[in-house]
């Protein structure tokens, strides 16, 4: 099992959960250089309640999207730990263009 | 009590409320599988979030639909542990046939 | 200060915020019922999430209704801890009322 | 690295991302007086939830509207952590406002 730590919040999985998707920060060694030796966590300053989202790809392969959450900051998440947007399921697919399109008018 | 973790979120409740409903995952001997002897604590690696509802199924025999969280991933989660989602209660059940025939088109 | 565990989940406030309202459960003697001594904790099998807008109620004296939430968890809830819906703040009150003559259509 | 608890939940940060605010209550000296020696925590009677878009703030310089809070809630937290809400960003600023121009009819 592994511990991430997300600004404070404690998530853990299984190794091989993360090594499904190797071309993402979290697959991939990459993740090393957040590794604190003292707590045994992967510690990363960003968003915990965005973060279920991310885990939640790694263990079902399926990427959903927070309706709720401004789509601005939902997006840099992605961007930080290397997923890009269109990995997002067919569930939210639609759901996330609307909103994107909305943002840029 | 019990102590279970999902994802690294740690949840507790009474022995007794789990047994109430002997045929899904939680309240059978299914749940010994996920077990873990260092920790003391029931492991499951799934959504932390949608799991509130789960256990306040368990508590109050209600199950709630969160309008907020993707279909595809509370159906998910609910089948994970053995929960039909003919369970849900009448004060959510229309909101989620509706967001159902939504994805359906 | 107090500690407060619901379901699992670590809350912890000043005892005197609880004490502004005698008449609810955790603002009276009623309380004791649920404390713990081997954890030092008071510990109620209840909603987590929901519960996060009970301690805004004793620290703030408002209470806002969670828009996203079953109108009838939430009810639920503010029994359970003796709190009366008419309790709730202007800010929130119409939205409450709205959702639950929707409710009861 | 920082520890910060609110109302109970434990939020951790780095130093520095801290001070890019110097004249919040997090940047600056002020937060001192909310310091408990015995934890090594920084202790804050609030929200926990809305304080996740506090500490994002202080990490990207961006601060997010949650749309699904009561804005009366979210001003107060605001307005405790010493930080002006016209400080919200872009992304989150129009829905800000018709919510603002909502709840003053
Ligand atoms: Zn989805
Ligand atoms: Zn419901
Ligand atoms: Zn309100
Ligand atoms: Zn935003």
């Amino acid at each position: 099992k592994l511990a991430i730590n997300i600004s404070g919040r404690r998530f853990e999985t299984w190794k091989n959960t993360l090594e499904k998707f190797p071309e993402t920060l979290l697959g991939s060694n990459e993740k090393e250089f957040f590794y604190d030796e003292d707590t045994g966590e992967y510690f990363f300053d960003r968003d915990p309640d965005i973060f279920r989202h991310i885990l939640t790809f790694y263990r079902t392969g399926k990427l959903h999207y927070p309706r709720h959450e401004c789509l601005v900051a939902y997006d840099e998440e992605l961007s930080f730990f290397g997923i890009m947007p269109d990995l997002i399921s067919d569930c939210c697919y639609e759901d996330y263009k609307d909103k994107k399109r909305e943002n840029q008018e």
